[in-house]
Parts: structure tokens; C-alpha cells; sequence
């Protein structure tokens, strides 16, 4: 009766909730350990859409980037993570441990069975004592419920000196404490604050502050600072000690103690508030369905058909990724007070620029205008728009100022509620000052030799610097900056023109072309051409391959000479003339994929597989990406081929999958190959775009005719004007080449 | 018998404590309403040496610099405050005020009398409510004594969203509100904070935490919040509003209601911390006792012999504000821990490398020492040394990097305990690396054209700015900076030969004769050769005048040329025979003061009347300075000539008025006018520096003879190792010019 009562009350509460009666539940798609071995960084923990807490456990030596690593033992579960990301490791802050046993005596580590992770959920059998933890969370808020074993030992231990990294002492990009608090108010209560600096992109201070609560009183509670037992102590001072709250209970067998903790950057008292506000009852499923629906409602955003569930796991799965970061920390900056949104953890723009946003101005466009705003914002009390932000701090620019590429990709798609002058002014900041002693954190390094000559020299100019370890280099990557800055310098006069800065548009478009500064007339598996390292005197490098790539302190970031020879996304035409033509273009593709040379694992090459549209051939497009996704994308826990960084190889695949993909800065699409036979994307305001795939199978994968909105349609891209207020894109697939899509090529610098 | 009782009881004391039978009272001679009318901004409230609570009043529209302002209404007392700055108003946070009245529909402000100011002491009657406060203070705590008229309606309001400048909306260097907290604990405590950013250097933001307790329960209280009473509040969470806690008392006649606030910049338990540490008790008079007491100590460093009771206020005014700033935040650091001290408040380094610091250095060199280390500690974590720092941010850099001149000074006088090799390399930083869009805030702003070009260019570049109204110029006041840093330099160069950095030492030796790439034969009232705006390509400027000074967005700061072209004090020699020689130098010199060409109000002149030494004639030297003091410096409430300066109008009085004045960054002190029959400064370890001068008149002020530890000395200089152990210095005074200290002059860069 109870069963069947419970079974009424649900369907109730179904049928009460908005949009049910249409709504999926697309969750149930959802792999959040996809990605969560391997390189891919993943965090499988406790999340809301872009959600401020991210509980989950921080396992082995506390060095892995999302705290996570699977089999080792767990420290406890924290409430603050990043996801994707690499680097030195970030965040970790307030770790929750139940334990059981001597706390004067045992390590509280335990290791672990049965680990679940769905979208808001996760949960833990921790074998050394037998204890189930079970998370879920609220925006702010983590709520914890742990089943214990009988034991007069049962302990929950709140600890504000854990963090991640700490077990590496003044390591590069390290995090380095600084100091903690805890105060155990009641029985039931305890709040404090965790203060830590560096980490990942060198940041400066940040505070994450806590207010936590337990459902059943303690029996006796006492502190432990830098693991010494205070037994009498309730308020740790913040004297640069580790501090933790140890709650004491005697369980029954299978006892449930629930904590739920407010986070805060703000304050210990603006936790309580965010904890009361969000989580006021300690209704664990009633927490842990809100936040399933959460996630259903954004990924309804996209509806597929005629997909096989591996499919629709790794589609969902992917688009739930792109959804974790950055954070929505509105209301909670505690660098300055503004009615702007506020959002952090950008984790690099590098590497989102090209396909996250892009794909939130569809799907989520609100958000995207925020986080938009929230960059402008932080230009405006910070200095610089960050190209990477984390902790409250610009941190790590990776190349260029890519931040520029979502103001015009905004612009161009019309965002609206934007303040465009003082973007434009952040964009033309980023072009002009030299960030100077922080161009390791924001705005484009060697700016002042790039103005001048037209690129970035070669030449290795190390800097003085205040971390240990540190080392970079003042011109170090040199090539990549040079090509970047050059589309980024495209965009600054995208979004000039439309502003009528008409002199700023000129000086820019000629910016834009500065990328064919660094391009050599020099051979390389018989292609003549490539971007290469030039010194300040105007004299080319000769030692160095263009099968070289490199990373921070080297000349090209993360790929080598052959794939950004590929990246002039604003004037792939010229680029074209400057490889010799449309048929030694494809030539130089096809060898660049033939031979693998193509790095599916990093971001530079995101484009190029949808290079073949401008030379005519998008047929060979439509075949790569299927094979691109089939070789490296699945439902395995290391199923992402590369780091995730914030979802970025995730959204390549949303988009990809699709069956079109952004040149992102310009209100151009070009398509790829679509996956499913249907594809509906929620473009809000009841405007949808669909795509359908007639005859699409594993062998017809090719386009062989195309319609827009009931017309055909024989280009291989489209603007987004043309779906903006919602379309219908519909293709007729073929398993052999087809000359589809040469009409009219997408259009390059000299046609905007 | 009372009486009686109470003084033997003061006797007992006075013989207890320790040292006071050789320890005048020396806090008696000491005013600190000198300098808080006119240009001085002298901060008059209630402070210990270097301490972090400065307790005064914040009156009229809450601009002052100092909060206080002359006969205008009082807002209430407010525990963080600066002395003697121009530019925008920073801090006066945390204010306290006692009113009688309904709350409800007063202005809780009053006028005032019997303002009353000694060493760690402020007073005064609030008459529109009929409250005498008085209050005095701890390192880190306000105690407030208010005395009450018979009322039901007696009220203390703690008012944690106050600051300075709060008037002056979106203003350029005005203080940006961010948020506020409190929360009244009882009906006898208050904790909360206040956090704010900009203002004067234009830095982010900082927090002012307190922990405020009453000596009598309130018999209600409750909360207002931007304003509007919360008559059942509690606890106001910080959302960006404006809090105040209003506690209310029935009075009886002359009741006294006493307030210690505990301030912290970590946490607001770390102020409770502080407060208990410091003031466990409700006794008043103990800590004003030990306030005035930790005063007389580090006032009888220097005691003077034969001087007026007005010189004798002067002097020990002067002295006392040389010890105002910057403030001692060891332990308070909210940015990163370390075991080094932790100074906040550097307000500029520009005014106080002159004379402070050096002033330091002889008679409190473990303060020196630690100041010293704080700056190479906030190069190691912030990037760069300041400048100017408040609020824990570096902010508004001046000319040159002239904490380059501290380090030297240190490292030259024989500091112990500095991390030499660090403070190099924050000197090179500084020298090297451009700060790019902080070049406000720190390091060399135009440096990569000072290292290309020999000098900064006079084109001005306006650059973005993220403040409103803030509109700097990439090389404003490259006048100021290209001398100074050319003076920078060879304070590098200096310690780099110490350091045995031989190539570094010769590359800023060659860079120190920058100066002279800006010195234009040019004739301006017959005198030929001024520092001058050379344009980038190697011009002259040609509308421009010797007698043009300027301020941030021009070529000379804070003066003209006339007195920029004296300020080579690392190679006066050199300057000299750009003069046109000892003749013509002498003649420029007595031109130039004759004419008041010379700026007493401000510190680029410092030097410039010991420049006579330089050309063998020290005895004109002699009469200047006994002039300058007497027609600048009193007793009255604007008896300070310009912006005190953290102090260092007052540091040049000290040094000027003993006889003598350093050539800071050297080891290297300049004979000036002795003013007192005898100086002693004690240099710690039982050492001390004896200046005796025979025959000392107001006419006799010209010095005859002088001798050395006993030796006869015609020279009118003398090197820090030849007193550092203690020394005697011996003057013979007559009345008419007299050719002594012509045999050997003071050394210039090719001698040292």
C-alpha cells in the first residue's frame, strides 16, 4: 500500500510539474563518468547546470583536476570543482567525510565501491567503513546523506583546510594556502571559510565560504587545527591553521545523517542564506529531482530521433558537458557590487570560443547574452575580459584574445541587451595595451611587436616572474598568438563596422591579414607554404619542423605547423590562394588527414575537418566527421578524446553530430554531416530549428541535396539569420561523392 | 585623601613602569592638529606608531582625506584612516556614533567643540547631543569612552557601510561601495564588515572586518538596512546593502557607555581575536596610558637639547607623523601567508624614500628592515613592489620605482635580515619588465621606450581606462619618471656591484646617465641647459616652458623644470658640468631660491637646497635651510607647507632641523643648519649619533668648524659606517659665510 500510495503521489507531482506532459526524460542519457578517465578530465560529481557547487570526492593525492580518480582512495566529498580541464588543479574546497572510528587515531581516507553518477546525483559505498554516501545539490548548495553502520565512533568531519593540490608545496600553478575558519555554533550547525591562492592560471586570493547543517544533533563535537584535537574548541581563528568541525555520533545499523552546506564567495552568513533560500526542508529526493529537472529542462533544448541509445548517450551525455562550466556566480562576487551577471571558471575561452557559445546562442541564448555581460563587466572593473578566469582572477591566456570572438559572434547573431560600446572598448583594449607584467593572465602578450611588425617575433624573451617555477616567455607562443590575433583581429572590425567605427574597422580588416606575415614559402611533404617562426628582423627561423608542436613555452600552442596553417577562419580564401589554389588545398586536406596529422585531442583544429566547404568539396567533409566521431567519441569512461576543457570536445560532437558546425565570430554555419534523422534544436520563444536527414545510414552518409526553409539550397553553409526565428534544413543522403554545395562558397574576408 | 591616594598610587606606576626615569614625557610636546588644516591632510585621531586602527572623526561631506574637517558636522568615528595624502579619500570604515534621539527621524550627525588631540588620544562634545566622546586606541582597536546626558533615547550606531568619499558617485579615485555585514551577537556585541574598493591608486577591493563590544547591555537593539530600520533585525547578510546596528540605552546624567572595536582585515573572529588580545579589560586610561606610552618610546629616539618649547613641538610633531604611516598589517595579510612582516599603506614611496625612510634607518632599523621585507614579499606574490599600496593593493605610482631607492639605502646602510637577492630581482623587474595595462599601479610605465630610446618620449598616449573619468597617459610625466628613473638605475647599479653582478651593474651604471638624454641647451633667465619633452624621434619640444609644472597627465609631476633639473642625486658632478661648472651652478642655485622658483609645498625638491655641498658651498646650504623651516613649518594647525605626505614634509623638517639630510639610496648624508645645541639619536643596541653645535644663535647659523668622532672634517658630508656604531659630530657656528667643507665633496656616481 505504501509502494502503490508513493507510485499516486509521483504521477501527481508529474503531472503538476511544468512542461511534463512533453518533456523526456533525457537524464536517464546522461554518463556523467564519460570522459572522467583518460584525458578527459571530466568530473563526474553532483552539478547543476552551470551550478556553483560541484560535490564530489577528492580521491588519492588530491592532485587530479577534478578531484576525481577512479579506485583511489577518498579523501571526503568538496564543493567546489572544475570540469575538462588541465593544468594545475583547482578548487577542492570544503571537504565533508563521514567516518567511523578513532578520529585521534585513523587517516579518514576510505576507499570505494559502487560509485553512481546521473546528472545532480552521485553516490559512494565507502568500504573501510561501511558507510553509503549518497550526494545531490542545489545551485549553491550540497546536500549530503550518509547511511552508517552501528558504531558509537560514527564522525562527520567538515574540513576549510582541504584542498586540491595541497600535496604538492610550491609547485607551478600549485594552490597555496592561506588560511581558514570554522565555528561550530550548535550541535547542528558549523560555518567557516577556506582561503587559498594560486592553483591553476596563477590567480591571487579567493574565499569559500560555508555554512553546513546536520539533521541530527551531534552528540559531541570538537575541532581539530592542523590536525591537532582542540576537544574543547568551537571557534577556530583564522591564524593561517587547517581547521576542521569533527560531529560525533553513536549510529543505529543503517542510520541516515543528512548535512546539507550553503557555499558562498561572499560570506559565511550569505552561505546560511543560500542554504535556507535553496534547500529550506531535508527532503533528499525532493532536491535531487529538482535538480534532474533542471537538467532535463536544458537538455530538451535538443530533441533527436531515429538514434541508438549508445547514440543518444553519448549526444546527451555531450550536450549535458557543455552545461558544467563556466559557473553562474551571480550574486556572489566579491570583487565589486554590480546589477551585471557574474559568471567565473571561464576554463579557457581558448578553448569554448570555437563551439560552446556558439552553441549556447542557439539552444540557451539568455545565458549566453549573461556570460557575454559578464565579461564586459569584469573588463570594466578588472581591466581586461578574461581569456581563461578562475577564483575571482584572469588567469592563463592560452593564445589569442578570444574573449573578441564572442563579442562578434554575439553581435553578428544578433544577442540583444549587450552594452556593445564597452565591449568594443574591451575588444580594442585587448588590440592596443600591453598587458605587461600579467600577460600571463589577460589581454595578448607581445602586442607591442605585433602592432609594429605585423607579427609576433620568434625570439625568446624570458620574464621575470613571481611563482616558482615559472618561466614564461614574453613572445613564447608566437605563432599561435600571430594567427589568433589576426581573427581576433577580424572580429574587432566585424563588430566596428556595425558600430560605424569606420576608421577602427579599417585598421582592424588590415590587422586581420597579418597571419600571412608568418607564412613561408617553404616545402614540407610536397606543400609549399606555412605559418612559421620569424625573428624581430624579419628573417625566417630555419630550424624548426613543421611537424613540431609545442605548448606554453614554444611557438605554436598545443599543435604544430600543419594544422594552424589551417587557421585563418576569417579568410579561408586567401588562405586557399596562398596554398596554391582550390585543388592543392584539398590535396594538402586530404594528406593532412590521410596521414593523421589532423589532433583530434586539442582545440586548433576544430575547423578544420569543415575546411573542405570552401574548396567545393563538401562531400569530403560529410565522410570525415562521421569517421572523426566514430573513432573518437563513445559512452567508454575514457570515451573523449582530449581533454573536455568545459565541454569544448563535447560541443564539437553536439554540433558536429548535428550536422553543422559555427565558424565561430561570424554569423556563419557550415555543415557538416548530419548523424540523425531528425534533429529539433529549441531555439526559445517557440522557434525551433529542425533537421532532418532523409536516407541517412551508416553508408549514406553524404549530402547529396539540401533544402532552407523549403528552398533549395546548393551551398554548404548558411547564416544565421536564416534560422535565427527557426528552420527547416532538410538533407537527402547518398553513399557516393556528390558535386552538392559548390554554388556558392562560404564567404570569406573580402565578402562580409 | 582620595586625591592623595590616587597620586601615590600615580608614583608607584610611573616607578614601575619601565625606563621612565630616564624618559621625559615627550608626547607632551607633540600636536597632531598641526598639518590637519590647510594643504597638511593630517590625520589628528587617535593612532599608535605605525598602528593599523587609526581612530578619528568623519566629518562635513566625508571627503577629507583624513575624515576629519574643521568645525564641520561629524558623522561618527571611524577606525582606518591615512595621514597627510592628496588624490582621493580611502578607508574610514567601521563608525561609530552616539546620538540621543529617535533614530527614526534623525540625521545622526552633530557639530562639535573642545576637539582635543594628543598621542593616541582624540576628544571632543558632540553638542548636538549633548556627548562628550573620547577615544584612544590599541594596535589593532578603538576604544570609545561616550559620556551621556540623562535620555531614554541614548543610541550607539555601528554603521559598517560608511566609508570616505561614499558622496562622490563613480568619481575618479572615489571609494566604490561593495557590501556590508553585521550581526549583533548580544546585546553587548557586534560583529560585521565593511568592503569597498577604488579610491585613492584606484585598487580593488578590501574588507574591514570588526568585532565591537559594549561595556552596558543594550536595552534594545535592532538593524538598519540602506537605511530603513529593521526594527526585530538581528542579522543583516550581506546582498550589496548598507548595514547599521543601532543599540539603545536609557541614560542617566553623565552615564558612561563604553566601545572597544576589535579590526582585522582576515575575519571578524580574527578581530574578536584581536580585541581580546589586546584590550581584555574596561580601563580606559590604561590603554590611553599605553598608547601615550608607546609613543615617548619611539619619540625619545631623538632628544634635543637647548630647543624652544614651540622648536620642541615642531620637532616632536614632526617626528610623531614621520610614524603615522605606513601601517603594520604583520598578521593581517587576507592575500597570501607567509612569515614575513606585513606593511599596508605605502603612501607613496615617491614622498617617502626621501627622508622617512632613511629616518628610520637610523633610529627604528628593525621597522626599516621589516618594511623592507614586506615590499620584496609583495614583489613575490602581487608581481611587483608598489609604489604607493593601500588597501592591499599596489595603487598610483608617481614618477620612477622608487622603492628601488629603499632597497638600495637598506642594502648600503648594512640592513640584516633582507633577502637581497629577491629585492634585486624585483629592482630589475621593475627596470625590465613593462607593467603594461597596470602601469598605474606599479612598476615603469613607458619603460620599453626609456630602454630603446635613452629617455621616456614626450608623446602622450591616452590609454583605455576601466575607471570613470580616469584618462592616464602611457608617457605622462615622462619628465619625472625619466630622471627618476635614471636615478632608479643606479640604485640597481649600486646593489648589483655588491651583489657581484658585474654585466648588471655595468648596464645600469650606463643607464643611470639617462637624465642627460633629456637635458636640452636650452637658456631660460639666462641659465643655460634644462631637463626637457623630447619627443620620440629624437626632437625637441618646442612649445613648452622650464616654468610649466605639471600633475599626473603632464610632462613634470608635482613641478617644473627649474627644479627637475637639479634632481641627478646619484651624479650631481655630472650635473654641475652640464651647468657650466661650480660658478655657474652656484649662481643657478641662488637664482632659484632667490627667485622662489624652489616648491616647498611638494617633495621633488627635497634635496635641492643641500645641492650647495655639491659646489663647495656649504654655508649657503646653512642659511637656506634655517630659512626654509622657519618660513614653513609652525605650530599652527596649517603649519605644514604642503600635503604632509605619510609623513614626509615631517621627515624633512626632522632631518633638516638635526643638520643634516640623506641623499637617499646612498650611504651618503649631506651637512645642512644644525638647529639645536645638541641632537642625540639613538640607533639602538646603546649606540648613538651626538650633534653638538657651539655657539648655535639664530644668527650664528653658518657652520665654521666641524669635527668627526673627534677628528677635524672639512668636508660637508659624512658616510652611514662612520656613525652607524654611534658617533659625535661637532659643529662650530659663526655668523658670516665661511669656507668649510670645501676640501672634499660629496661623492658622485664615478666615485663611489
Amino acid at each position: 500500500m505504501i509502494k502503490r500510495s508513493y507510485y499516486l503521489l509521483l504521477v501527481l507531482l508529474v503531472l503538476l510539474s511544468h512542461n511534463i506532459y512533453a518533456q523526456k526524460d533525457l537524464a536517464q542519457y546522461v554518463d556523467p563518468f564519460i570522459g572522467s578517465e583518460g584525458a578527459g578530465h571530466v568530473f563526474p560529481g553532483a552539478s547543476l547546470p552551470y551550478g556553483m557547487v560541484k560535490l564530489g570526492p577528492d580521491c588519492g593525492n588530491k592532485t587530479s583536476n577534478t578531484g576525481y580518480a577512479k579506485n583511489e582512495e577518498v579523501h571526503g566529498f568538496s564543493h567546489t570543482h572544475v570540469s575538462g580541464t588541465g593544468g594545475g588543479a583547482k578548487y577542492g574546497n570544503v571537504l565533508v567525510m563521514p567516518v567511523v572510528g578513532d578520529v585521534k587515531s585513523i587517516q579518514p581516507v576510505s576507499l570505494y565501491r559502487d560509485a553512481i553518477a546521473t546528472p545532480g546525483f552521485f553516490s559512494m559505498q565507502l568500504t573501510d567503513y561501511n558507510i553509503q554516501a549518497d550526494l545531490t545539490v542545489s545551485h549553491k548548495v550540497g546536500f549530503h546523506k550518509y547511511t552508517f553502520p552501528k558504531s558509537n565512533q560514527s564522525h562527520i568531519i567538515i574540513d576549510a583546510g582541504s584542498f586540491l593540490g595541497d600535496s604538492i608545496k610550491h609547485a607551478y600553478e600549485s594552490q597555496e594556502f592561506i588560511g581558514s575558519e570554522i565555528e561550530i555554533l550548535s550541535n547542528t550547525r558549523v560555518e567557516g571559510y577556506t582561503r587559498v591562492r594560486n592553483g591553476w592560471g596563477l590567480g591571487g586570493e579567493y574565499t569559500v565560504f560555508f555554512s553546513a547543517e546536520v539533521d541530527t544533533p551531534a552528540e559531541s563535537f570538537f575541532l581539530s587545527l592542523d590536525n591537532r584535537i582542540d576537544q574543547n574548541g568551537t571557534v577556530a581563528v583564522d591564524n593561517g591553521t587547517k581547521a576542521k568541525a569533527i560531529l560525533q555520533y553513536s549510529t543505529s545499523k543503517n542510520q541516515q545523517i543528512q548535512v546539507k552546506v550553503g557555499i558562498s564567495f561572499i560570506s559565511a552568513k550569505k552561505a546560511r542564506q543560500n542554504l535556507e533560500n535553496e534547500v529550506s526542508h531535508w527532503d533528499f529526493n525532493k532536491v535531487h529531482d529538482a535538480a534532474r529537472q533542471q537538467w532535463n529542462d536544458v537538455l530538451a533544448t535538443i530533441n533527436i530521433e531515429g538514434a541508438t541509445d549508445i547514440d543518444q548517450t553519448i549526444f546527451y551525455s555531450s550536450l549535458y558537458r557543455t552545461m558544467l562550466m563556466p559557473v553562474d556566480r551571480t550574486g556572489e562576487n566579491p570583487k565589486w557590487h554590480s546589477d551585471e551577471p557574474y559568471y567565473d571558471d571561464y576554463y579557457a575561452i581558448w578553448d569554448t570560443y570555437r563551439a560552446t557559445h556558439p552553441l549556447m546562442t542557439l539552444i540557451q541564448s539568455e545565458r549566453e547574452r549573461d556570460m557575454v555581460r559578464s565579461l564586459v563587466d569584469i573588463y570594466r572593473y578588472d581591466g581586461y575580459m578574461p581569456d581563461a578566469r578562475s577564483g575571482n582572477h584572469n588567469g592563463r591566456t592560452q593564445g589569442g584574445s578570444n574573449c573578441d570572438m564572442l563579442i562578434a559572434d554575439a553581435y553578428l547573431k544578433g544577442l540583444k541587451g549587450i552594452d556593445y560600446e564597452a565591449a568594443f572598448d574591451a575588444m580594442v583594449k585587448n588590440a592596443e595595451i600591453p598587458p605587461g607584467g600579467t600577460e600571463m593572465q589577460e589581454g595578448r602578450g607581445g602586442i607591442n611587436e605585433y602592432i609594429e611588425l605585423g607579427y609576433v617575433p620568434a625570439e625568446f624573451e624570458p620574464l621575470q616572474s613571481t611563482n616558482p617555477g615559472n618561466t614564461p616567455k614574453l613572445y613564447e607562443r608566437a605563432g599561435t598568438r600571430t594567427v589568433e590575433y589576426a581573427a581576433n583581429d577580424w572580429a574587432i572590425a566585424q563588430v566596428a563596422k556595425e558600430l560605424g567605427r569606420e576608421s577602427e574597422y579599417i585598421k582592424f580588416k588590415r590587422r586581420a591579414g597579418n597571419w600571412a606575415n608568418l607564412w613561408r614559402d617553404i616545402k614540407c611533404d610536397g606543400f609549399r607554404g606555412f605559418i612559421w617562426p620569424r625573428r624581430e628582423d624579419g628573417t625566417w627561423v630555419n630550424k624548426f619542423s613543421a611537424f613540431k608542436a609545442g605548448s606554453w613555452g614554444n611557438f605554436f600552442y598545443e599543435s604544430n605547423s600543419w594544422e594552424y596553417s589551417f587557421y585563418v577562419p576569417h579568410d579561408v580564401a586567401s588562405l586557399i590562394d596562398s596554398c596554391g589554389g582550390q585543388k592543392l588545398f584539398i590535396q594538402r586536406l586530404d594528406h593532412f588527414f590521410n596521414n593523421n596529422y589532423f589532433n583530434v585531442t586539442n582545440e586548433p583544429g576544430f575547423l578544420s575537418p569543415y575546411l573542405y566547404n570552401y574548396a567545393g568539396q563538401p562531400y569530403k567533409t560529410n565522410a570525415l566527421i562521421r569517421s572523426i566521431i566514430r573513432e573518437n567519441y563513445n559512452t567508454n569512461e575514457d570515451g573523449v578524446p582530449g581533454n573536455d576543457d568545459a565541454g569544448s570536445m563535447a560541443a564539437w560532437y553536439v554540433f558536429s553530430s548535428m550536422g553543422f558546425f559555427p565558424n565561430a565570430g561570424q554569423d556563419v554555419y557550415l555543415i557538416g554531416a548530419p548523424h540523425f534523422k531528425e534533429v529539433t534544436l529549441n531555439l526559445g520563444n517557440n522557434k525551433q530549428l529542425i533537421i532532418k536527414a532523409k536516407n541517412l545510414s551508416e553508408e549514406n552518409s553524404i549530402i547529396k541535396t539540401a533544402k532552407l526553409n523549403g528552398k533549395s539550397m546548393n551551398r554548404a553553409w548558411f547564416r544565421h539569420f536564416e534560422i535565427a526565428n527557426g528552420g527547416l534544413l532538410e538533407f537527402e543522403m547518398t553513399n557516393t561523392p556528390t558535386d552538392w554545395g559548390q554554388e556558392m562558397l562560404p564567404p570569406s574576408m573580402s565578402e562580409f
